[in-house]
C-alpha cells in the first residue's frame, strides 16, 4: 500500500459511541413500542454513530456513477456492445437515465465520474478521471497496473473529499460500464475464494451461453492472474476495474470524513469487499440499500454483515437501487427530529407508570 | 350482502388491459435492459391498468388511518392498555406519530377516521364515524351485529369516495386499535381455516405469556362464534373489528373509483383478505408495500398473491409502512415519464440494430 492511501486508511474512526447510546434512548421515548420501526431503528443508530450527532441530519446526498470500460467485454461476456458505456454516460449527463430520474424524486446530486471510458467524453458536469481507456482483458492478463489501481482508490477518495468540502453528507456508490458484473465477480471470487459459478449472474442479461462465457473468462482471468486473496489491491489490478477500485476509493474517502455511503448492487457489493478489506473499519460506514436481482449480491451482502431495505428484482447499477432508498434513510432521521415522545403526548408507554 | 354493498361489489371493474400493454411497451423502450427495474416495472404496469393510464400519474396521496377499540383486550392479549388507542389517535391528530412524520416525507395526507374508539375524542379534523364504542369481548360471543359490519364497510367505501372527489389518487390502509393484531388473526383464521398458531404474533410486543393468552383468545373466539368461512361479513362481525371492517370497505371504495391501495401490514392484510372475498376483483387494485415483523404477515401476503417491496422488519401498523413504500411508486411513474429511449437518446438496445 502506498504512503497516500495508508494515511487514508488510518484517518477513518471508530463511529461514535455515546451518539449511538443517545439515539437509542431517544428512539425508545418516541411514541411507538420499542424496537417497532425495525431496521429504520437500527439505521438511525448507525447513522448517529457515523456522524457524531445523536440526530442526524442527512439532507444533502450525492451519488457518485464512477464510468469505465472493460477489457474482458472481448469475451463476449456482455449483452450490450461496450460502445454503451459512453452512450450511457452521456444519456446520464444529459439527465435521462434511471438514476437521474431517482436522484430528482429523492433531492440527490448525480456526480457522473469517468474512471476509463473507452472513448473521448466530454460535458460540462463530467469529472474527468481517467485513468486509462479501458482495462486490459484480465483473461489474458492484469486489468491494470498496481499503480493505476492505487490511483484509481485515492481518485476515489479525493471526490468523496471534495464533495463532503461542497456539503454532500451521504454518498451512493453507483456505477456505469459494461462488463463491469464480471469484473466484480471475479473481484469477489479473488477475495473470498468462492468459486465463480457463485458469484457470476446474468449482469444486463445474457443468455445461457453468454453466462457460460462469462463464468470461463471469470475462471480463468483468476487462473492467469493468480491474485492474492490477502491483497486488495492486488486482486483490483489483476481483476478489477478502473471503476470498482475507484469506488472502493470513495467509501474510503466517505468514511474518512464521517459520511455514510449506501451501498448500491453487485458492482458496489464488490467494491465495498475490497475496501473493508483495505480498511475493516470503513465496513462501519456502509449502508446497504436494496438485494438486486444479481445472483451474487445477496452472498456479497451476507459476506459484508450488511441487511438490505428493499427487495425490489432491480438489476440496473447505475446506483438506482441505492438512491431509491434514500427515501427510508430521510424518514429515518426525520422520525429522530418530528415524532413526539410518549411524554410529550400523553401517551401510556405500557409500563404502567402514569405519563405526565 | 345488502344492497348497497352489493352495488359498491358490481362496480368494481378490471383493470384497464389496452393500458397495461401501452405501459409495457413504453417501458421496454427505455434506456435499461429489459425488465432491469424488476418489480418497479410490473408496478407501473399494474398501475396503468387500474388508472387506465399507460402513464399514470398519482400525485395525491392518502393514509386513511382507521381506529377503533377491541372488547377483546379483556383477555390480557396487548402489550399496551387500550387506553392508548384515543391517546395515540389524538397524537396523531397533533402531528406526532410515526406515520405523520413519513406522510410528510412522502408529501401524503393522513385521514384519521374513528370508526369505534372507546372513548369520545374529539378533533376539527378527526372524521367521526363511530359505529359503536368498540367491539364486545369476540372470545365470549360475536364482536359486532351483521348491521354494524356492514355500515362499517360501507363507512369505509364512502371514506375513499369522498377522499376521491377531493382529489386523491392513491390510497394507504392505516389502523390504530389496541387488540387489533389478535381481531386481525381471527379473522385470517376464519377465513383460510389455518391455526392461530400460525396468524398469531406479538403485536406490539407482547411477551410469552401474553402470547399464549392471545392465541388461546383467537382460538376462544373461533370456537365460541362458529364464522363461517364462505361468508367474510359472517367472519367480520363475530370476529373481526369495526376498523378492520372499515379497512376493506375503503379498499372496495378505492377499487370501485380506479384508485391503487398500497396495503400497510398484517391487519391491512386481514382487511385486505376480507375485501377479496366480497370481491375478488379488488385484488387487482391492491399494492403489496413491506413485510412486516408480524408472524401472520408474509402468509397473508402470500394467499393475497403480493409481493411486498420492502422489507424492514417494522411491526408498527398506523400505515407506516405502507407510507414509506409511496417513493417507490412515485419514482416508478416518474420513470415513464422522465427517462429516456433509446433512440430519443442515441444508445445502443443491444440488438444490434443501428439507432437513430
Amino acid at each position: 500500500m502506498n504512503e497516500a492511501l495508508e494515511r487514508l486508511v488510518h484517518s477513518i474512526a471508530l463511529p461514535d459511541e455515546e451518539a449511538m447510546r443517545l439515539a437509542a434512548a431517544h428512539l425508545d421515548q418516541l411514541t411507538k413500542p420499542p424496537g417497532s420501526l425495525g431496521k429504520l431503528e437500527s439505521l438511525t443508530i448507525r447513522a448517529a454513530g457515523i456522524t457524531g450527532q445523536p440526530k442526524p441530519e442527512l439532507s444533502r446526498k450525492a451519488v457518485v456513477v464512477m464510468a469505465a470500460d472493460h477489457g474482458v467485454c472481448e469475451e463476449g461476456v456482455s449483452a450490450y456492445p461496450a460502445e454503451v458505456t459512453p452512450q450511457m454516460l452521456l444519456n446520464m449527463l444529459a439527465g435521462g437515465a434511471a438514476v437521474n430520474v431517482f436522484a430528482r424524486q429523492a433531492g440527490a446530486d448525480v456526480i457522473c465520474v469517468d474512471m476509463g471510458v473507452n472513448a473521448d467524453v466530454s460535458h460540462p458536469s463530467l469529472l474527468s478521471r481517467k485513468i486509462r481507456k479501458g482495462t486490459a482483458n484480465m483473461a489474458k492478463g492484469p486489468a491494470m497496473t498496481r499503480e493505476e489501481a492505487e490511483k484509481a482508490i485515492l481518485l476515489g477518495a479525493a471526490i468523496a473529499d471534495e464533495a463532503c468540502d461542497q456539503g454532500i453528507q451521504l454518498f451512493v456508490t453507483g456505477e456505469l460500464g459494461i462488463g463491469n458484473t464480471t469484473a466484480s465477480a471475479a473481484v469477489a471470487c479473488a477475495l473470498t475464494g468462492l468459486e465463480p459459478s457463485l458469484l457470476v449472474g446474468r449482469g444486463t442479461g445474457v443468455d445461457n451461453e453468454g453466462l457460460n462465457r462469462k463464468t470461463a473468462a471469470v475462471q480463468q482471468a483468476l487462473s492467469v492472474n493468480q491474485p492474492n486473496r490477502e491483497d486488495a489491491i492486488d486482486v483490483l489490478m489483476k481483476v478489477g476495474g478502473l471503476e470498482i477500485a475507484g469506488m472502493a476509493g470513495l467509501i474510503l474517502g466517505a468514511a474518512a470524513r464521517r459520511c455514510p455511503v449506501v451501498l448500491d448492487g453487485f458492482i458496489s457489493g464488490a467494491a465495498a469487499l475490497a475496501a473493508s478489506r483495505l480498511c475493516p473499519a470503513s465496513l462501519d460506514y456502509m449502508l446497504a440499500s436494496h438485494v438486486s436481482g444479481e445472483k451474487g449480491h445477496v452472498v456479497l451482502l451476507e459476506i459484508l454483515g450488511l441487511e438490505p431495505m428493499l427487495q425490489l428484482d432491480m438489476r440496473l447499477g447505475e446506483g438506482t437501487g441505492g438512491v431509491l432508498s434514500l427515501h427510508l434513510l430521510d424518514s429515518a432521521c426525520a422520525v429522530m427530529h418530528e415524532m413526539a415522545t410518549f411524554a410529550s403526548a400523553g401517551v401510556s408507554d405500557g409500563t404502567g407508570v402514569p405519563e405526565v
